[in-house]
C-alpha cells in the first residue's frame, strides 16, 4: 500500500476487518499517516521496500503524483506483482504505467467511494462495501490481471465494474467531475456573495457538499479529464439557461418540464 | 391547522410532542392527509370550520394554493387570532393577506426544513428543532403579531430570524432557490444523457438530492421569486465559465483558486 490518505487508510482497515490473513505492508510521505498506518500495518521506509514480496501493489496517492510514487516503488515490485491505483481518472494512470516493468500485470481501479474529508483520520474500514468500484484495461492487456484485481475489490465487499481507461473516464465526467464542478461553481459563486447561510437548511449542505474537497486533490483530476469535461460544461451551462429563460419569461409548462426531468432522474438514482 | 403535506403534518405531530396541552384542529383537501392528522388533530369538514376559535391559524399548502385557502378560512377566523403561513416565498404570501379583515394579525413563517420527498407520511416530529424559522412582517405591522409567532416557533424548537418579505426573499434566492435551481439543472441534463448511474457514488446524490422535489411545489415558489433567482442564474453562469475556461486553459492555478474559494465556503456552512 503506498499512500495513507482517506483512500489508503480505509483501504487498510478494510483489508484488516475483511482479509485479516492478509499481510499489509504501508509506506506513506507523511509521519502522521505512517503513524496511523502501523495500527494496522507494517510500515515500509520507501516506497520499494514497501513492495518487496507484495503479490499485489496498490498505489493510493493523488492522480498527479502516480507516475513519481511507481517510479520511486519500481525496483521492489516483484515479477510476479500486479499493481493497481485508486485515483479517478483512469488513462493518466494506464498512462503513467506504460513502458514500466510491470506494466502488463497492471489494471487501474477507481473505487467510487469518497469523503470530502480527506486524510487517514477520515478513514472507515466499510469504504468500499456495497460501493461500485471500476476496474479498467487496454484492449491487449492480459485479462486475467483484471480479473485478480476486480475480486480483490469483491472480497471487500465492492461491486466490480470493467471497463476502459476512456470509458471510465467518459462515464465518471458525468456522475462524479461534473457534479463536483458544479457543487464548487456555485460554492465558489455564493461565497463571494456572503450570503445569509446562518439561515440555510440541508439543501444548501447537500447541494454544495462535495465542494469541501481538497483542491490539490481535484485539481488535478478536473484537468486530466478537462477533454470530457468542458463539453459538459457546455452542455450545464445550456440547460442553465433553458431554466433561466424560462423564469424570465414566466413559462410555468418550461420550468414544470424541466424539474419533471430533473426529478425523475433524482429518483431513478 | 389548514393543509396536511410535509410541513404541516410535521407540525401538528411537533405540537403534540412539544406542547401537548395545545388543541390542535387540521383541515386538508386531500382523505389521506385527513385520515394521517386524525392520529394528532381533530379534523374539521372545512378550512372555515378547522378555524372556528383557534388562538393561531397556520396555512400551509402550496404557496400557489395559499390565497384560496385563506379565502376559504376566512369566515372563521376569529377577531383575536393571528395567521400565519409555511411558504417559501414571502412576498407573495404578504400579498395573498392583504386587505384580509385578519391582515393586521398575519406574519409570515418560512422554516428552513423540508425534505425531498413530500406528504405527510414523510412527515417528522423533530423536522423544526434545531433549524432556522423566519418570520416576515411588513414596516407598518404590530411587532407584537410577528414577536407572538415567533415564540410558537421557538417553543417548537426553532431559531427564530426576523425580516422583510423582501429580505426574506433575497436571502432565500441564494440560499435555497439558487441551489434548487443548480441541481434540477444538473440533474435535467444528466437525465438526458442516460449516464452511468449504477456507478454513481454519494456525491451525486448529494449533489442533486433537492432536485427530487415536487415540481408542483416548486415551480410557483422558483417563480414568485424568479426576479431575484434570474440574476442570481446568471451570476451563476459565470461562475462555471470561469471554471469551463480554467479547464479550457488548462490553467491550474485559476482552477485552484476557485475550487478554494468553493471550498471555504463550503467549510464555513
Amino acid at each position: 500500500m503506498l499512500g495513507v490518505g482517506l483512500i489508503g487508510a480505509s483501504l487498510l482497515r478494510a483489508v484488516r476487518k475483511r482479509l485479516p490473513e492478509t499481510r499489509v505492508v504501508a509506506w506513506s510521505r507523511s509521519p502522521d499517516s505512517r503513524e496511523f498506518a502501523a495500527a494496522w500495518a507494517e510500515v515500509a521506509p520507501s516506497p520499494a521496500v514497501a513492495c518487496e514480496g507484495a503479490d499485489l501493489v496498490v498505489a493510493a496517492g493523488p492522480v498527479d503524483a502516480l507516475g513519481g510514487l511507481l517510479r520511486e516503488a519500481a525496483a521492489g515490485i516483484s515479477p510476479a506483482a500486479r499493481v493497481t491505483d485508486v485515483g479517478s481518472t483512469k488513462r493518466g494512470a494506464h498512462a503513467a504505467v506504460a513502458g514500466a516493468t510491470y506494466a502488463s500485470r497492471f489494471a487501474g481501479s477507481h473505487p467510487m467511494a469518497g469523503s470530502e474529508k480527506g486524510g487517514a483520520a477520515a478513514s472507515q474500514p466499510d469504504l468500499f462495501a456495497g460501493r461500485a468500484c471500476i476496474v479498467t484495461s487496454l484492449p491487449g492487456d492480459d485479462p486475467a490481471v483484471a480479473a485478480a484485481i476486480g475480486d480483490f475489490w469483491r472480497r471487500l465487499g465492492s461491486r466490480v465494474s470493467r471497463m476502459t481507461p476512456e470509458a471510465h473516464d467518459a462515464a465518471v465526467a458525468e456522475i462524479s467531475h461534473l457534479p463536483h464542478a458544479a457543487a464548487s461553481a456555485l460554492a465558489a459563486m455564493l461565497e463571494r456573495r456572503k450570503c445569509r447561510t446562518d439561515l440555510a437548511a440541508g439543501g444548501l449542505r447537500d447541494t454544495t457538499r462535495v465542494a469541501a474537497g481538497d483542491p490539490s486533490l481535484w485539481v488535478p483530476i478536473l484537468m486530466e479529464n478537462a477533454d470530457h469535461l468542458v463539453p459538459l460544461l457546455e452542455e450545464l451551462a445550456r440547460e442553465t439557461e433553458i431554466l433561466r429563460q424560462a423564469l424570465s419569461a414566466r413559462d410555468d409548462a418550461a420550468l414544470r418540464a424541466l424539474l419533471s426531468r430533473a426529478r425523475d432522474f433524482r429518483q431513478g438514482l
